[in-house]
C-alpha cells in the first residue's frame, strides 16, 4: 500500500468532510438548540485530523494502485465515520463513543439503523447532520460505484460493466470527470425536487429537507420516532415512497433519458425486473394485512410505502410492521436482501445480481437436462460473460458468509434469534430496522459494544460491497512500495 | 424423456422397496402390536403399482440419456415416498396422507423431522419401517452420489470429482458395480458394529437396531420423544456421536483406509476441515452454556453430542437446545448449513463446497490486492477448475434463493418467524429438528397441508443437491425422445 498517497488523500476527505458540517452549524445557529458547540468542535477535530494526516504524509511516489484505491474507498467511510460522529459524542445525548460511531457509520452508509431510543429530545442542529450523513453516503457511493469503480478495473465490483459488454461501448459515460459532475447535479436536482414537493405537502422546511437527505440517501434517519408515520398524511407517503424508488434505480437510466431515450427504463431488464418486485410484494402484503386494517385501499397504503421503504433498504416505516403476520415479514426481509438496482444509492445484494443469479441458476437445471448443450447467459440483449456470473455467485456466497459470521458474534448479546439474525441483515444490507427488539419501534441500544462494532462492520461491508472491507485482512494489502 | 424406460425403472425400484418392508413385517408379526395389516396392505399395494409401472411401460428404446438419470432418481425418491406413506395411513396413527408423505419423504431423505406429537404410542413395526426408511435412503444417497453421479456427467454434481483431478486418475473406483458393491459392505457393516456396540450399552434389540439405522441414514428418527437423551447414558451419547460424525465422513475415505491408506483422513482436507469444526464449535458451545449444567464437564457432553447430531445432520438431541443461549442456537444452525462431508450421507451444504466457497472468497479479496494476478484454487494439492468452482458458487445460490421461496411459502402457517425459518433450514439441510415450534421438544404438524407440502418438497431438493428436483420445472426436461 503507498500509505503516504492514501493519508493524504484521506486527509483531503476530511477537510470536505468539515465543510459538510457547516450546514449543520447554521441549523444549530438558526434553532438556538445547544448543539452549536458539539458541532463546531467536531468540525474543528476533522479539520486537525485532516491537516494531520496531510502533514504527516508526503508522499514519494503518487502510484496509485488498484489496492490503493479500495483502501482509501475503505478508510473514508470508516474515518468518516470515526469523526462525524464526534458531535454527537460531544453533545451528550448518545452515551459512548461506540454508539456515535454506530449511528455515524449507519448515517454515512445510508443504512438507518439507530441506537437512539427517544428521537424527539435530540437538538435540531444534531439531526441535520444525522440526516445530512444519508446524503453525502448517498453521494459517495453513486460517484463510487458509477464513476470510480468501473475504472479501477475490480473483477469483483465490475457489475455495471454488464451494461456495456456490447458491441458498441457506452458513449454516455466517456470520462470520470464528467459523468461525476453529471451526477452530482442529477442527485441535487432529485433531492431538491423532493424537498419542495415535501414543502408543498405542508411539512416544515427542516422536515423537508431531512427527509429528503434520508430519502436521497435511501438512509431513513427520521427526526420522529414515529418515523414517516408521524406525518400521518396519504401524500406524503406517497411522496417519499415514489423517490425512495427513484432513487433505487441505476442512475444509468437517467443519463440515458437525459440523452432522450425515452423508452430506457423499460429496455432495461433490471428496471423492469424491479418494478415488477415492487408491484407484486405490495399486492401480496395488501392481502396479507388487509384484515389489520379498514379495508383493502387503507393495507395497500400501507404495503406499499413499506415495501418501497424495504426495497429501496431506506428502513422509514408508517406502521410497525413487526406486528404483521409472518408472511410479510418474511417478505420484507427478502426485499431487503434482494436491495434496490445496481448504480443507485439502495444497498442490499442488488437486483441485477439477482437476476444473474437467477438466470445462472436456470441454466444449471437446463444443464441436468442437456449436459452437453452450450447455454450463454444473456441480459438485454448482451451476452453476460462467465467470470462475471462467477464473480457474482461467489459474491453471494461471501455476503451469506460473512452475514453468519457476523450473527455469531451479535448474538452473544442479542435477546433472541430473531433480533439478532434481522439485526445482522439489517444493517448488511443498509436498510435499518429489523425485527422484535430492533423492530421498527426498536433500537440497537440493547447489543454489547462488541455486538454494535460488528454490525457496525456489516453496515460498512454491505455498503462498500463486501471486498474493499475484508481486503484488510489480508497480509498482501498491508505490503508497502 | 424416456417415460416408458423411466417409468419401467421407477417400476422395478418399487418392487425393491416393496421387498424391504418385510423387516418391518417381521418385527410386526414379533410384537403383534396391530401394525401388520397396515404394512402388508402397504406392501401389497406398492407391488401392485409397481407391476403397473411395468407392464404400462414397454421401452421401445433403452437409450438412457442424463436427464432420464435424473429423473429416474427424482422419481424414485418421490414415489417411494408416495407408497411407504401407505401403511402410516392405514394405520390411522399419523393423521391425514399429507402428513404420511410429510413423515416417509422425511425418512426416505434422511431428513427426522416428525410431524407426531407422540412417539410413543406408536406400535414398533411402524417405528421400525420409520427409521428403516432411514437406512435405505442413505444407502441410496451414498450409491447415488459415489458411484451414479460421476458417471452421469452432470456438471452441477461432480463435486466428488475435485477428488480425483490430479493428474493420476482415481485407481480405488474402477467400476460402478464394484464400488457400489463395496459401500453396501462398508455401509452395512457400519450398521451392524453401531447395533451390536449399541446392545452391549444395555439397549434392547429393537432400540439398537432403529437407532442404528437412523445414525447410519443421518436422518434422526427416534422411538422416543426425548430421542437419544432417553437412555440417559453417557456411553450411548458417545457411541452414537462417533457413528454420527464417521457416517458423515465421504466414504472414499474408507476405501482408501481399505487400501491400506492410513493417512488417508490425514491428508484429506475436508475432512480435517470437519472434525476441526466439530472441536471448535463443541468447546464454544460447551463454554456457552456451562453455566446451565452442573460443570464444563456436563456442558461438554451435551455440546459435543448436539453438535454431531447437527452437523451430521442427524437431528438426534439429548437436551433441549431450543432453551439454549441465542449464541448456541444460531452456531447450530449454521452447523446445520455447513452439513457433513461429500460423498457421505449427511445432508447440508457439504463442508467441501464450503471450502470451495471460502477459497473462492479468499481469492476475490486478493484479486481486490492483485487485480492481475492469476490465482489458482488448489485443494488437497490439485487446482480447482474455474467450472467446478462457479458450479459450486452457482450451487451455492441456487440453494439459498430455493430456501427463501419455500419460506415464503411455509410463513404462510408458521406461528413465528423463528419457526419458520428454522423449519426450513431443518427440512433443506435434511436435519429434522429447528428452533421454538420445530424444536427439539416440537414437531411439524403445526403447519397447514401446503406448508407441509413445501417443507416436503424442501427435503427432496435439499437430499438430490437441487437440481434433479428443479429440472422438473422445465419444460424441455417433459419433452419425449
Amino acid at each position: 500500500m503507498n500509505y503516504r498517497l492514501v493519508l493524504q488523500l484521506v486527509g483531503k476527505v476530511l477537510f470536505i468532510a468539515a465543510l459538510l458540517m457547516l450546514p449543520a452549524i447554521a441549523v444549530a445557529i438558526i434553532y438556538r438548540d445547544g448543539s452549536l458547540d458539539a458541532l463546531l468542535s467536531g468540525m474543528l477535530v476533522t479539520v486537525l485530523i485532516g491537516a494531520a494526516f496531510t502533514l504527516v504524509s508526503h508522499p514519494k511516489n503518487t502510484n496509485l494502485r488498484s489496492r490503493d484505491g479500495f483502501a482509501i474507498v475503505a478508510l473514508c467511510w470508516i474515518v468518516l465515520g470515526l469523526c462525524g460522529a464526534i458531535p454527537f459524542y460531544l453533545s451528550g445525548y448518545f452515551g459512548s463513543y461506540v454508539n456515535c460511531v454506530f449511528e455515524t457509520v449507519s448515517g454515512f452508509t445510508t443504512t438507518g439503523a439507530t441506537i437512539l431510543e427517544n428521537v424527539e429530545i435530540i437538538p435540531k442542529g444534531l439531526l441535520f447532520w444525522r440526516s445530512f450523513t444519508h446524503w453525502i453516503g448517498g453521494m459517495g457511493i453513486l460517484v463510487l460505484t458509477l464513476a470510480l469503480i468501473p475504472q479501477m478495473g475490480s473483477r469483483s465490483m465490475h457489475l455495471l460493466r454488464a451494461e456495456s459488454t456490447g458491441p458498441s461501448p457506452d458513449k454516455l459515460v466517456p470520462r470520470i470527470a464528467k459523468s461525476a459532475k453529471v451526477l452530482y447535479a442529477l442527485y441535487v436536482v432529485l433531492t431538491v425536487l423532493e424537498a419542495l414537493v415535501l414543502l408543498l405537502c405542508g411539512l416544515t422546511p427542516f422536515d423537508a429537507l431531512t427527509h429528503s437527505f434520508s430519502t436521497a440517501g435511501t438512509g431513513g434517519f427520521s427526526s420522529y420516532g414515529l418515523s414517516v408515520g408521524a406525518f400521518n398524511k396519504p401524500v406524503v407517503e406517497i411522496v417519499v415512497s415514489v423517490f425512495m424508488l427513484l432513487f433505487s434505480v441505476n442512475f444509468y437510466i437517467y443519463f440515458r433519458l437525459l440523452q432522450k431515450e425515452w423508452l430506457a427504463p423499460v429496455k432495461n431488464a433490471e428496471t423492469r425486473v424491479f418494478f415488477t418486485v415492487v408491484a407484486a410484494a405490495t399486492v401480496l402484503i395488501a392481502l396479507n394485512i388487509r384484515t389489520l386494517y379498514a379495508g383493502f385501499g387503507e393495507a395497500l397504503r400501507y404495503a406499499f410505502f413499506q415495501v418501497s421503504a424495504i426495497i429501496s433498504t431506506t428502513g422509514f416505516c408508517t406502521q410497525d410492521f413487526n406486528l404483521w403476520p409472518v408472511f410479510s415479514k418474511v417478505l420484507l426481509l427478502a426485499l431487503m436482501v434482494v436491495g434496490g438496482c445496481a448504480g443507485s444509492t439502495a444497498g442490499g445484494v442488488k437486483v441485477m445480481r439477482i437476476i444473474i443469479l437467477c438466470k445462472g441458476a436456470w441454466r444449471e437445471i437446463l444443464r441436468t437436462v442437456h449436459p452437453h448443450g452450450v447455454q450463454v447467459i444473456r441480459l438485454d440483449g448482451h451476452a453476460v460473460d462467465e467470470e462475471l456470473l462467477n464473480s457474482v455467485a461467489v459474491f453471494f456466497a461471501t455476503y451469506v458468509m460473512v452475514g453468519i459470521c457476523a450473527l455469531m458474534v451479535v448474538s452473544l448479546s442479542a435477546p433472541d434469534f430473531t433480533t439478532a439474525v434481522t439485526s445482522v441483515l439489517a444493517c448488511l444490507t443498509n436498510t435499518g430496522p429489523g425485527l422484535n427488539a430492533v423492530g421498527p419501534m426498536g433500537n440497537f441500544n440493547l447489543f454489547s459494544p462488541v455486538g454494535k462494532i460488528a454490525l457496525t462492520a456489516c453496515m460498512l461491508i454491505g455498503r462498500l460491497d463486501v471486498y474493499p472491507i475484508l481486503m484488510f485482512f489480508s497480509p498482501a494489502a498491508w505490503r508497502r512500495y
